[in-house]
């Protein structure tokens, strides 16, 4: 194993990956690189340079990704309306092919020939990582430590950190029950009573919202305006991407937006149960397709339908970095350049509800959709000739005595 | 115009059907029958009879046919999960195949040679009934005076009625400004300010549910038990298909569930504005995603989600009778067989959530999906040929220069 | 009828669109321009001016659009390997939105306010031309003739000429019994016999082909030079996209290849039966399908499969000037930059074979594929979890008591 | 390793298979199964006892499975027009999900607790070997020795033969350089000098069918009798589905029909390149189309050209038994009850081309598609409304600017 030299490691500054910074040290004899980003996750990082330090490592990365997430990651994935089973907003999914290429980037800067990340072999995580790590740089060697090592429960992880000095009171939160992952998008929670599928979520488990019964009695009314499918300002106050996302965390979070409960199927072929938190995410959903609703032509919004459970799934599977990924998306991005106008969102006590949306580039006519006199502008006649030859092939069919019934 | 004898006309008994009547009787010179049926639309009937009769028709059929709708029409869309345009559940769309095959079969077994109907030549409805129609009698004759008579103003129609007896007070109720239709999935509303699509409806034009500002402070919960993809049951009580919706309709109803606002594109080629409840269909559409969610397995799951985009247009555009949606329905309920079990839900001033799911036929492995020690079900190492293997093609291209970022 | 001032016609030179010259003059009491395009049908274009000043044509427009043709539309529809209802090369109806878009343009040009063609009212051209003409010219009035008048059969038209002092000998060629239509991309044959789908086509019939039982005794080898997804060259020989195109039409017609002879759906609701040569399609169909085998990631190639049949339905039904065209286009598009190299390509008695490809950005990789030792580049020990994790659903699955078989 | 005790074996009787016939008795210590299936290989199974009882195999399980497997695979399969990637009839595919089942019904008949087979490790056989049991059987042990052992070349196997007594010589035949698979459906070709893809497969590579050069001069018209999707008779002669395929090969090989040669990329992640012989294959898909060209409806047509890329993927992947295939399957099969008719194919020189086809199912109406009066079966003015309303939505976007070209 001694034939990795140098290893960049995906480090949270928490208690497991310090575990594993200490296990690399130690069972490959590696210079480990410590990569800590800030992509919305709601905590400090720059704590986790003194904890890297204490561990012996040299080089520290901690970095402001938000931007950078947001732009583009989060925003060319909400112009597909993409759901992962119907449900799941894909908030983890979507941040690990940034962290793989962060990782792939620092270990060609640093002259790594690994790297490393603490996910667990059930889940989808370790996949991704890889999967973008192999794409970007194909002959990197990837250490997966909870696939390798025998510190596989809490007992021999405490026992491992005191015989290590590693500190164990890394924070003074109390331990949580359930496995989170957080960030700009989403909060996740695993684990816990949440293994059995018919036991509600306990209400203190939720940390970015207040609960519906919580939630303001009034509505709040608010304008995202849009250009070409990403939305730019709220209000009318122009916004870059995190900022917005952020925005809509809050706004949402006050109004018991965006908590999810589902049971969801993993890419390594189990179920898993998650509940998810997205409160700027849910609201983006809805408003993006209230603003598609204007300015997309028919054919190219079902097309998107058709094709938006394929795109979901190759991000939730962890394809970001792949070429169906980029095929997808230059489909997708085609249909955005006409997406601009103003959405208007009621949030009330767990609702993000459309009250109006208009666009300079709507193809919503009045004057041919009125119920009122149009002025000649739709002659109705022609439904008859619409009619009748999509019906031919069923007439003819019928007559020869098919049966559609 | 001489050609047509006897029509059946799909007869609502309101003003505008009424007209037709005698409208066909003058310009066919031909008996009319009429033909009123129950579909959950909330009014009575009944009436209709007496409106008929005065209006000189001999052949008059009114019938009760909820329970049909629902369990014949209804839940087969529902166990596809459809949704047309990612947020119209159809409610229109999926009575129009019932009306149409009770038209042709009355028509049959009154020996008449046309049917008619009052849907008007901009919409999607006279392409539903006429659709349906051809293709379960391929040589019937249409009439739609809506796209032949000069009527094409209320004030043209008033005079109509005046100068034919037709009494105009068909109901005490004022007038609503909206178009509206309704059955037991859904009440529609279409036309007056709601042509413009910045504008919001007015809280007094809903009629099924309370808004959901003025819904209780505490929710409600319910459990729905699924058979084979269907709610057989409401807190385990036993219920009817027709049952079970009209109990869900009042649960949502009363909770602020189900109102939504949107702008659809019309299979006749132009974009329209709609309001729609749907009390109880949101609810059943929610909850049939959470059983799914634990008793299909996931490709399943994904070629569903995959087709149903098709499946709804299908519907949406008329085909109910037609060769690909019987492929699709077959598709479909293929998967169906293993759907049973127990939903809970939450009802909340506008939010219906999952609250637990269970199943015997649950894929759902707590021994496996744990994140404790799971004694040997899942072996971690096997993840990382997984990862291997299916980034081999990646690394490969990568190896050869291809760049994925 | 008096509305229209000045009218451009698809003017072919032949009987049929010279009776519409003056139809339309007679009819519309207009001034009609001529439109005549070379697109490889095997016709001299410049023998329709004379005809055309003769009817007392004063704007006349006779263009060599070839390379355009191929370049532009051919070209781009090879890049999906492109085949509707899985035989048909789709050779009439990917000329039909280039005659839409000069019809259009030549009437900006010249101010006219009207098109017109000679398309009947039972094809599928008639809605090509004029879904391209509304799209691209959303106000123009289309007139289409064989909708109109009442000259529907040879004896009526005939005497109309008589009646107009058109020419009626305007071939010395023997009146063919099939409806035809060429460019250069293929030669289509209707009607007559064909009408019978049982009665097989007759040897005199075909005339761009050779018959397989007359081609060449010995095969004929070629080398394809792809670039980004077309053909570029032959036999090393740059060439411009017509000339590739006219080039292997001559080497197929030779050979007795591509010849095709089905029974297809048409958009306006019925089956037809026709024949088809496609000489030079029929090589390039595989050919590309060859280099594509290289030089495609999987999943790419995959995801195109799924898309074509879409694609090809866009296109034959007329909507090639439609935002879901641009859409599909993009995804191909996107997929063809590294669709470079050389296919050898053997020809012989009806039949295009691959015999070999080879590519400088060729994904084949010998070192991984070989049934020799791979020194390590694939390791087979990956392939057990690999088929692990992805039979571990079915495995659930299969221990909860689901059968599979 | 001991905790087998018995496994039932895939056994060709040939050197490798023989091989594992010892290697598992020695490295596991356990009793050896042996089965073998004629499946329409080629050659005689029954020499295959002699050498398992030489190898001390007791229970030996020869069948005749034939009938079974194109009746319950080809045939379902061909239903769809399958073809992966394009190309490729999937003729070692299909036969696997057989070899599986029969597989885990001799375990469960003889009491093993595993199976094993000689597929290797970089190969697609492993896949579907293993995934077919697993779904079948989900705690079955599977032993694949070619990703075990270290006999990873010829000289090592022979060595082991030699050191175990195994006779080297077990066949007459010179050995081949390919590694090959044949079935009734078809026989491939890999490795050699086919690693080059640039390399023309050598003429004597070829076993079932002559050159097209070498064929006879003169065509061989054949009819096909289609009950349900399904061929049951030629020329007349009713048949089971193994005799049709029979008889088809000999046709088809006969006339130089059905070589195929490809770069197609397997499930594993690589490239790799392959010839296929499918004379009987070829000509059955062809002919299927024409059949259905007669007889399905357009949209259940083109619905099924875009579930077919999936389907074959299942299918060539290994899923066949999973719920995924099943629902293709039924949507598959429901188009099929009409499919019957019969088909006349000429085949000469390598083409199977169609000759004719007729079915009392048609839906081909020349009534309507005539070019002759059609005595007002079709009203060709109703197609100016079919027009007007599918260009309405594009009418819309260009009178609001956006362009289409």
């Amino acid at each position: 194993m001694s034939d990795v030299k140098k290893v960049v490691l995906a480090y949270s500054g928490g208690l497991d990956t310090s575990v594993i910074v200490k296990w690399l040290q130690e069972t490959y004899d590696c210079e480990v690189v410590t990569f800590t980003a800030d992509i919305g996750q709601g905590e400090e990082v720059e704590p986790a340079r003194a904890k890297a330090q204490a561990l012996g490592v040299k080089e520290i990365h901690i970095e402001d990704l938000r931007e950078e997430f947001v732009r583009d990651y989060v925003y060319p994935m909400f112009r597909a309306n993409t759901l992962y089973e119907g449900e799941y907003l894909l908030g983890t999914s979507i941040a690990r092919p940034l962290i793989a290429r962060r990782l792939i980037e620092i270990a060609d800067q640093t002259g790594a020939d690994a790297i490393s990340h603490g996910a667990t072999g059930k889940g989808n995580d370790q996949v991704r990582f890889e999967l973008g790590a192999y794409a970007l740089k194909p002959g990197v060697k990837v250490i997966a430590p909870w696939r390798e090592w025998d510190l596989n429960s809490r007992e021999k992880l405490m026992a491992y950190c005191h015989q290590h000095d590693i500190p164990v009171d890394f924070s003074s939160k109390k331990k949580s029950p359930y496995s989170m992952d957080a960030n700009l998008l989403h909060i996740s929670y695993e684990g816990g009573i949440l293994e059995d599928p018919w036991a509600e979520a306990e209400e203190d488990m939720w940390r970015w919202s207040v609960s519906p019964e919580a939630a303001p009695d009034t509505p709040t009314y608010i304008e995202l305006t849009y250009e070409r499918g990403d939305i730019v300002a709220i209000d009318g106050v122009p916004m870059k991407p995190h900022e917005v996302l952020e925005k809509l965390n809050t706004l949402g979070g006050d109004n018991g937006i965006g908590r999810l409960d589902i049971v969801e199927n993993r890419y390594v072929g189990m179920k898993s149960r998650g509940c998810y938190e997205t409160p700027g995410g849910t609201i983006m959903l809805r408003a993006h397709r209230a603003i598609e609703s204007l300015t997309l032509d028919r054919e190219e919004a079902h097309l998107k339908d058709e094709l938006m459970p394929k795109y979901a799934e190759v991000i939730y599977n962890g394809y970001w970095w792949s070429p169906e990924r980029r095929m997808l998306q230059a489909a997708i991005d085609e249909t955005q350049k006409n997406v601009s106008g103003v959405v208007r969102m009621k949030l009330y006590k767990g609702s993000a509800t459309v009250a109006g949306r208009r666009s300079d580039q709507s193809l919503f006519d009045e004057s041919i959709a009125t119920f009122e006199d149009d002025a000649g502008a739709y002659d109705q006649k022609d439904a008859e000739g619409f009619i009748k030859l999509n019906a031919l092939r069923l007439r003819i069919a019928a007559g020869k005595g098919r049966r559609q019934d």
